[in-house]
């Protein structure tokens, strides 16, 4: 029965109280159109709490559609906390809002967000050891100054300064796949997207790839950043443990048989939190796995100049002659995070469609940070920052581990990177790295506990030092605080423990 | 039956071909990971083309669910177009893919796109007025310079340059808020969350306020950016007519009442393509509508500061007590587009909610750009920018009216906006816009056809002349041209409805 809409609709009544307005070619599926029908119906009162749905076949008949088609539909609603099913009763309204208030009630619009808990906030005064960024006190700011005015100076500064291109600024994105052939990382016919750092090149990577349902394996723990975008887009999220050498290879094999994932993410240097760097030997039967499963693997790379030590390791990206590989960069880690230039290197087919979701996203990444950066990394000033940032970072790595060493009690392990931003700790039984978080705050030294990168295995005793962001002598002076208040707690419950029950009198 | 897994979750095992892994606690519905399964199976080859998948009832039996789950799978997998089921005879298989190739076939892997065909592109000596940007000749640069200087002398400049708020640069929030207060935009409780421009600010509200099946309302013509980010969102998407006079309120009411959308965006002021402005009883009525409704209201102000005639007008966020609107701002339409800042002011619970998605997005807007523009702003620099913007477009704008009026075809329409970017422009029957584009082309001349704007309401006449880039000179040379076009196109349909038909020999 085709209506008289402009859509080319189905208007069908059934019934006083309900009409459906259905509109098969709209590319919605028609179980999603009658879901969202019944879900308007319940919010606007005109199906009431108690009252039956419909049997799926009664429905079906007068709708003239299968009856799966009603019965997705109620499954939805389901889902939504609107209806219940009862077997062989009928499926029954739950509750529904009152009628619509004068103000928008916002909290009730909105769906539950289900992001985790924010990261606790040091005072000023703090040390923080909480977040993972470079330090401004090495930001060579004369030669970033330098760059600005060149770029402002030069004839193309309006036409930077105008509208730009999704996929990002040409000479940026010249200067990157120029880079990537050098490195040998770029095969033939792949390209290269700008984002907005990292996080977006993730995020972009999630809407293409990933469909609700589909099972994304990730390291575990993992920077909660990536965890929860991935959830965000409605992924099954499948954990791979994370060992001192970064994934662990049969791990990752076991995931792969049981989730079958469409894409397995990986940072192979220096990863966050852990800041583990994948063998040689791993990498190979990570990309073969991953090959063999017909996945795709995102190697997440924007660690790996900050080595401090140790010989460069060879990213997957390079060792890949399928094409299954997508590498993402970013200046932020080596440069300013507050410019946000990231990118993504992959196969043309998958870049062309990672370019449409980013028009849609944002048109395109800030063109002037994209030039200033280029202008920063062609004149040699970016080769002169990273050896100064190597230097420090080395100093600091060292001050670190040092530190631990002296101050952490007994019994406590922790990751020895060669590079990156942060180490990960794990504290004797029964110490809890959560627990203790508010006493540390409390003698000036803050720091991210383990649950916070938490995909699906609990680790109370983990904790994540990052030391980028802070001088030696403060990198010490914080460890030592925190070996006191671990170790006093530690003292603590062994007394605990050899006190004995009391007796009962 | 709790499996052993780490997850706390069912393993099931229904023969030799089918095994199902399910996480009911995994907050993904267990319809969706039936689909996954099933879906993998099939790409696995496990299940051939042809075959019969079991009857629901059945596979609900086995695995101990409901049966409508077992449905709402097989929905899914029929609108993959991966299985078809015949009434009485059962569910099958209809193809598969081949095993995995050694080489990823990405364009296999890919979902359609669903995006629409690219805008033409014009060769650079084409007077093109296909583009709605700013004209970079106008741009100050000496200003702009000077605000960079004075940004990177500043004692902030290194935490500029550092990781900074996914709410966005603190000065600049705090600027914006202040503005909107002045100009009694500002209801109590309101926040500001600076985006990358106007099409981000769209993105996290698509993200944040639909959900797959919700109804959006949305301008018919519009801004294909807006139409395609609430269409890949899953949002069924319901045009309303504009008129000369913007949405028409009549339009909206039938909208409303058929489809209940959960979003309603309109552009007050200027509309892309359109023009076209809402006077102020239909932006009363407007709102009323959609407060009644119970559906927020966001409201696209981005073209509203460029004004070259006329009182301005009242931004319906304005005249609502009731914390329904949101706003949309931007710098890019009257300052530099390659930075990519806007924002959007509304109630705190929505922005905080909103905020949480930027963050995942990309963290935050990149800062630098942030504090140029707060620079720009604060130093009066913006201010006299604008007064020579306004005089500029209001000489544009008569040239292309002027232009318009001698030179199309008697019979043609078009809008005469106060402000703005664009004309919306209506030929005269039969003459079709989007053939006539190859030929204005070949003559040197670029326009963007109506199609290209469709919602639901064809309008094969109707093309947008975008005249803000180009200098008066420049538009009355294109706009002869394009006269004499559709002008020769025009009589020689005329001459061919005089000659009749031939007659049959």
């Amino acid at each position: 029965m085709q209506g008289p809409s402009q859509y080319g609709s189905l208007d069908l009544h059934i019934g006083m109280d309900f009409s459906f307005h259905l509109e098969p070619d709209s590319g919605v599926p028609l179980y999603r159109q009658i879901h969202a029908r019944l879900r308007d119906l319940i919010a606007a009162g005109a199906l009431r709490k108690g009252e039956r749905l419909p049997p799926t076949r009664e429905l079906a008949v007068k709708l003239g559609l299968n009856r799966s088609t009603i019965a997705s539909a109620y499954a939805l609603l389901e889902s939504d906390g609107l209806i219940r099913g009862h077997v062989g009763r009928g499926s029954f309204i739950l509750g529904a809002p009152d009628s619509a208030p004068a103000d928008l009630d916002w909290d009730r619009l909105l769906a539950p967000s289900g992001s985790a808990a924010p990261p606790p906030v040091a005072g000023p005064e703090a040390i923080s050891f909480a977040t993972s960024r470079p330090s401004e006190d090495l930001f060579p700011m004369d030669d970033f100054r330098r760059s600005a005015e060149e770029v402002l100076a030069s004839p193309h500064a309006a036409a930077i300064l105008q509208l730009g291109s999704p996929a990002g600024y040409g000479p940026l994105r010249y200067f990157l796949l120029e880079e990537a052939r050098r490195e040998g990382v770029e095969r033939p016919g792949d390209d290269v997207l700008i984002t907005n750092g990292c996080q977006q090149a993730l995020d972009l990577l999630a809407r293409v790839l990933v469909r609700p349902g589909d099972a994304v394996a990730i390291e575990d723990p993992v920077y909660p950043g990536l965890r929860n975008l991935f959830q965000r887009a409605g992924a099954r999220l499948a954990g791979v443990a994370v060992g001192p050498e970064g994934i662990e290879p049969a791990a990752l094999e076991r995931v792969l048989a049981e989730t079958r994932p469409r894409v397995v993410v990986v940072t192979s240097d220096f990863q966050n939190p852990t800041g583990a760097t994948l063998p040689p030997e791993a990498r190979a039967a990570v990309l073969a796995m991953t090959r063999a499963a017909g996945a795709v693997l995102v190697e997440n790379d924007i660690y790996a100049g900050l080595r401090y030590a140790g010989a460069p390791s060879v990213p997957m990206k390079r060792l890949d002659d399928s094409g299954h590989t997508v590498l993402i960069g970013s200046f932020s880690k080596i440069t300013f995070p507050g410019l946000r230039v990231g990118w993504i290197l992959g196969p043309k087919p998958l870049i062309a469609r990672l370019t449409e979701a980013k028009q849609l996203a944002d048109l395109h990444t800030d063109q002037l940070a994209q030039a200033l950066l280029l202008r920063f990394a062609e004149s040699g000033r970016l080769a002169a920052h990273h050896g100064r940032i190597v230097a420090a970072g080395a100093e600091r790595l060292r001050a670190v581990i040092e530190a631990c060493e002296r101050h952490l009690p007994r019994g406590t392990v922790f990751t020895r990177p060669e590079g990156g931003m942060s180490l990960w700790v794990r504290l004797p039984e029964p110490l809890d790295a959560g627990d203790l978080l508010a006493r540390a705050e409390r003698e000036g030294v803050a720091y991210l506990p383990g649950k916070y990168f938490e995909v699906s295995r609990r680790d109370p005793g983990a904790l994540r030092l990052s030391f980028a962001d802070l001088p030696p002598e403060r990198i010490r002076a914080g460890v030592a605080i925190l070996g006191r208040v671990f170790s006093s707690e530690l003292a603590r419950t062994r007394l605990e423990r050899y006190d004995g029950a009391p007796a009962i009198v």
